[in-house]
């Protein structure tokens, strides 16, 4: 059968007429495999969620740099056990899956929310000063400026002198109604498409999923208005979620995710940007933001 | 529960000051509800696929103006049957859904080609000379222009003179090996996640699918490499590929497309790049290609 295009598997070819003279160019596997223990980071056990469903676990991380307040929040229901049993709502296609619960507008139903916020001012941007930032260079159709902080795609404007997170795949973001204060981070959301980069600037996102996407991306679409599912028995249970720090250490996920302020994440890029393997016949020459993976693994045992 | 961007139910309120004197600013929804019927095309059933599911039916337009010899041989195979009872073979999260026949590789057990070609040139792009194109004018990370072209997303090189399909969600593709003429639309491949631009000038775009891409892009991802189905029991049968044209005129679905070189097309590019609901706080000002929809519907009754 046909591959089409090997994405971390790709073959080692590198073309001689790619290479520089003092630094070969590598593939995205030789960047990775000859990465050094410095170029990645653990995950913090405070920003990190565990949201466990029958299928298997949801990693997510949180983005305290962007909203503190909402990941302040978001700790304290999840303290409370907010979400366990609460179930997936939503989930339309090509946009976004979301979680929360099915009776919040139900005053009688609702689900208390005990001593979290019902209200967060709006974390949509936050002053780009004080923030690490290692720009890409190769443009944007939304953003006077993109790159990384912290692991995370973003964005900034020098006019203005703000940054926001970028909706990219997996990016984790805080419903809200109309009123832009109305978000609490009780209902989330991820985005399992074409980055919606119009959300930009009006609304939290709070973090990303850092592993186990597909099983948010993967499940039915709701036939509803904006993909809610119409049915109660169509949503999908919620079991609980944990922060990480919650959780003995022993039992937690021995993650790491690669720092995006490091020559190896700049190398993964350009890894990324012009793919070196045999199969490709013109190399792009530039890349989105969010077409750039932002790896994570499981920590290598010291032995 | 809390909304999340109404898309194609936007509200109707129209923001005073984003009004222009003479035409105020629509919604999508108002763009829609206000088009001409000479805004909207009848699919070509020359060029239209049925792919049949189980779980329903995926309808593909084929794009003979940028792939004529694919197009011209996937008629052919599905003239021939080829495709029905073949099965779906990977799904690769974030990236693409992808079938054809799980033996293709077995020469005892591959299913024939019968008179399709078994090697196509590499329509990876052609002359841009001769080709409809309506420009977008909010730029774009991989190409020098970007636009429509016949109702699909399309890129084109002033430098060169070339132009090609873009990789947006819901392109279908013929998955080729290294060799570039390998492809011969007896496998492919359709774009679920972030747009992959870099296999633009890469492969051959044959198409798009124009409903149904739920029935492709929700479907477990495989655990193999680049999502393969490991077992041969994970991979979802094809029932049926046919061609509207040979379907009795009376089954055929009554698609119709909006004609993307019309003001109409060009107003709903702007409802979507700056949003006119009450939900949103900051209007993006640009809209990137793969973030325009193309709208399909079933053709009103004309009574």
């Amino acid at each position: 059968m046909r591959m089409l295009v090997p994405v971390l598997l790709a073959a080692f070819a590198v073309p001689a007429a790619a290479a520089e003279p003092s630094r070969p160019a590598r593939t995205t596997q030789q960047v990775l495999a000859e990465a050094k223990p410095g170029d990645w980071r653990a995950l913090d056990p405070e920003n990190t969620l565990y949201l466990d469903l029958a299928a298997g676990r949801v990693v997510i991380e949180l983005a305290p740099a962007f909203a503190p307040l909402h990941a302040a929040n978001i700790r304290t229901l999840v303290r409370q056990r907010y979400f366990d049993g609460l179930a997936i709502l939503r989930v339309q296609d090509n946009f976004v899956t979301q979680w929360g619960d099915p009776d919040s507008e139900n005053a009688d139903k609702a689900r208390s929310l005990g001593k979290a916020g019902r209200r967060i001012a709006a974390e949509f941007t936050r002053a780009a000063q004080g923030l690490a930032f290692t720009a890409l260079p190769d443009g944007d159709v939304y953003a006077p400026e993109v790159g990384f902080s912290d692991g995370f795609a973003a964005a900034r404007d020098p006019a203005s002198g703000r940054a926001w997170l970028a909706h990219c795949y997996g990016a984790v973001g805080a419903g809200r109604d109309n009123d832009p204060e109305s978000g609490s981070g009780a209902e989330l959301y991820v985005v399992i498409g074409q980055a919606p980069r119009q959300l930009d600037r009006n609304i939290a996102l709070v973090g990303r999923v850092v592993e186990g996407i597909e099983l948010l991306s993967a499940l039915p679409r709701g036939s509803g208005p904006l993909g809610f599912y119409e049915k109660p028995e169509q949503r999908l249970p919620i079991r609980s979620v944990r922060l990480a720090a919650d959780v003995p250490e022993a039992q937690r996920l021995p993650l790491e995710a690669l720092r995006t302020d490091t020559a190896t994440f700049q190398a993964l890029i350009e890894s990324r940007r012009n793919r070196r393997d045999d199969w490709y016949q013109v190399p792009a020459g530039k890349i989105d933001l969010c077409n750039i993976p932002l790896p994570v693994r499981r920590r290598p045992d010291p032995a």
